[in-house]
């Protein structure tokens, strides 16, 4: 049985140096808990001549993934790089030859997961990803070793850390969606292209992954229905806040006979719902399961050390897993084929802000229109708007289907009394 | 490869249906994720003569335990009767016999932990027992899976759902502590017997499982300083609602350079803790690692199906583990020997509420014994009590050492303007 583990390494950034930096300062622990030392052989890097401090002087840097994906030494590749074509040909190249994979990227994993397990699982390799769901949060292995004895109803999650902190700060300090975003890329909480956050696109990736795993379907990143916070207005915090809700990007996955729905969408949460106080960069999962109920799992969505942890927690599963002679048989198929509800059979709730013409018959004529598809109000706000001649009108509805709100939202469009519709979100809670 | 696991259930009460339950009902997925059919084989009961819904008609009921334990055919004991020393006798031949073991029984895992693992390890058998600490939530698994990668610093948890419960209806209706007891009895939520929920040795048992595998250290249950609830006043809870904090049964295990402590206390939270909103009969169990920070799990900590849950999750994986070969290799003997921190080493805030006779010089010669043990006070609040020439006086110090506190709080004692010393809380949170 072989005594070191030898692990190559794709990529330098923050994630992989807090990996180096985890694997040197817990040797001992590893070393105990698996009964081998750990390698890092050789790393992947752009750029050769940068400076770097690495304390292990026989680790080789190179700038060539063969060197990595073809030396028979290197048991485990560790991808910490990003990027998603290109990253695949490299973990493709390695798993033909014979090496695990742990990665953290979840753009690959969303997109390329199936190719990649069924390539790993073809060659007796495992393949391990915690990390590139909610960072520090071991959601994974609760879905599918904690709860694996479980029907998963329901996930509800945030699970992006940079559109929690711009909703946070936007809520608790009263600053609007531009502000926020310069101050969080100038603090690197955002990306200087922060669109995949932003617009919700990684929130999707994220509930793609968790999707496949808690319901055990073949998912795809189409089937999420994405809306992003971009532009997303003070108002609708404010007024959110005065009807007893806060405003959070939330992904929410259910189940049930007639398929699942998975959307990521900016979303009213009850003041008291344990998701609403989940501030700044933090991430939470919600998963309901038929037999457990509700559980909560909390955490760093990101960040140097959280992520290296659970990278390095993979690492350890896949040592044990090679040690035990188990490679390749931890992950299972799906168990059912897709199926994703039709719009008719998705039901939510909605809040709306409206601009509207004050004119006699307005609110008639607008909820003659919501009564036809049968949608019922539980609360109205109508309040003065900026123009003299025009009021703001805030409607949270009763549970209603996609098909009939898209109906209504289409047949709004005509009506001359109504200026504007500058808000649609989904509600969450309480009948 | 056997195509059918053929368990032997100790016990049919609410968990032992529970489990009955699952087991049927999910039968497909776990042949999906397992390869393996399980069959109910044998079930030990008190009572032979009491009518049972036993939906498998080839299920046998038995009050002989040796016939599971005898049983070559059984693969697998699970245990959920409960009980210390006839248990630990009955689960010993169990696993002499070869047999892997899940139980949800966390009385016996704090109390001979070690045992049970030392003779699974040699017979190479598995022992699983997620169930026993926080119900539903597969708090074990993150720590020993999930956070395997990190140090853990700290573990701090509502672990007892009765007496969170109690709490609970104590500070939102203001109903005193022998009224919600009684009310909790009649609705089954508070056994007849309430002494291990209320007196704190249910929570120090489940604090003392996860500090061993936390802090891979031998801990045993009498290294837990534990205070329970019994009798404790509503005044408190108002008092520290007015400072800013909730009360709640805490479970504290710390763990630095110094040694582990662990203790069971009622403690004050600040209101926006996380574990403040926690409420209820629910659990929940914050752990700060080094390089992970904050993460907390949440879920039901008892109950028919969460406990039937993790039950037959820990059943998933000693039949994963049988398939694979690799049972008795899952957990790994503590790496540490114990070390406890002092008292000098143990550092604290602490709350006070006394009764104080209203008479010159007495608040000086309070402080003057606080002040020669370097004790000083974050919050100090004095009103007029019952009797006209008292008065009631609560305080919050800063931090202080569990030796320093108690030589204080000794002399105290010695004070004639001192009427009665009427609680000590912790009280975590902010400096």
């Amino acid at each position: 049985m072989k005594e070191t583990i030898s692990v190559g390494l794709l990529g330098l950034g923050t994630v992989g140096s807090g990996v180096i930096e985890i694997l040197e300062d817990h040797k001992e622990s590893i070393q105990h808990k698996t009964g081998c030392n750990v390698n890092i052989k050789t790393v992947l890097v752009n750029n050769l001549s940068k400076p770097r401090n690495l304390q292990n002087n026989e680790t080789k840097l190179t700038d060539q993934y063969t060197d990595i994906t073809q030396d028979p030494e290197i048991d485990v590749v560790v991808e910490v790089m990003g990027g998603i074509d290109h990253t695949l040909k490299i973990l493709m190249e390695a798993i033909e030859n014979g090496k695990h994979i742990v990665t953290a990227n979840k753009d690959l994993v969303a997109q390329y997961g199936a190719e990649l397990l069924e390539a790993t699982q073809r060659n007796k390799c495992d393949l391990f990803y915690e990390a590139s769901v909610a960072g520090g949060i071991p959601i994974l292995r609760a879905i599918l070793d904690g709860l694996s004895s479980d029907r998963i109803r329901k996930m509800m999650g945030i699970v992006n850390g940079t559109t929690n902190y711009i909703l946070t700060k936007m809520s608790k300090e009263g600053v609007d969606f531009d502000t926020v975003l310069k101050e969080a890329q100038d603090l690197g909480f955002a990306e200087a292209d922060p669109t995949a956050d932003v617009d919700g696109l990684d929130a999707a990736r994220k509930m793609t992954i968790l999707s496949i795993l808690g319901f055990s379907m073949p998912i795809n990143l189409e089937d999420v229905q994405i809306k992003g916070i971009r532009g997303l207005s003070l108002s609708d915090i404010n007024y959110a806040k005065q009807l007893g809700y806060s405003v959070k990007l939330i992904g929410v996955a259910d189940h049930s006979e007639n398929g699942a729905s998975i959307s990521v969408e900016p979303t009213l949460l009850p003041l008291d719902h344990p998701l609403s106080s989940v501030n700044d960069e933090y991430n939470a999962v919600y998963v309901y399961g038929d037999a457990v109920g509700e559980t909560m799992f909390y955490g760093p969505g990101a960040g140097k050390f959280p992520t290296a942890t659970a990278v390095v927690s993979d690492l350890i599963a896949v040592i044990k897993s090679l040690r035990l002679g188990t490679s390749g048989m931890a992950y299972v198929q799906p168990q059912f084929p897709k199926k994703m509800k039709t719009k008719n059979d998705t039901i939510t709730k909605k809040y709306l802000r409206l601009h509207v013409h004050d004119q006699p018959g307005m609110l008639m004529e607008l909820t003659k229109i919501f009564a036809q598809y049968d949608i019922s109000f539980d609360q109205i706000i109508q309040r003065k708007a900026d123009a003299e001649d025009e009021r703001e009108l805030m409607m949270i509805t009763h549970q209603v289907s996609e098909a009939d709100f898209e109906r209504a939202y289409e047949e709004l469009g005509k009506l001359s009394s109504i200026r504007s519709v500058d808000s649609v979100f989904r509600v969450e809670g309480s009948e």
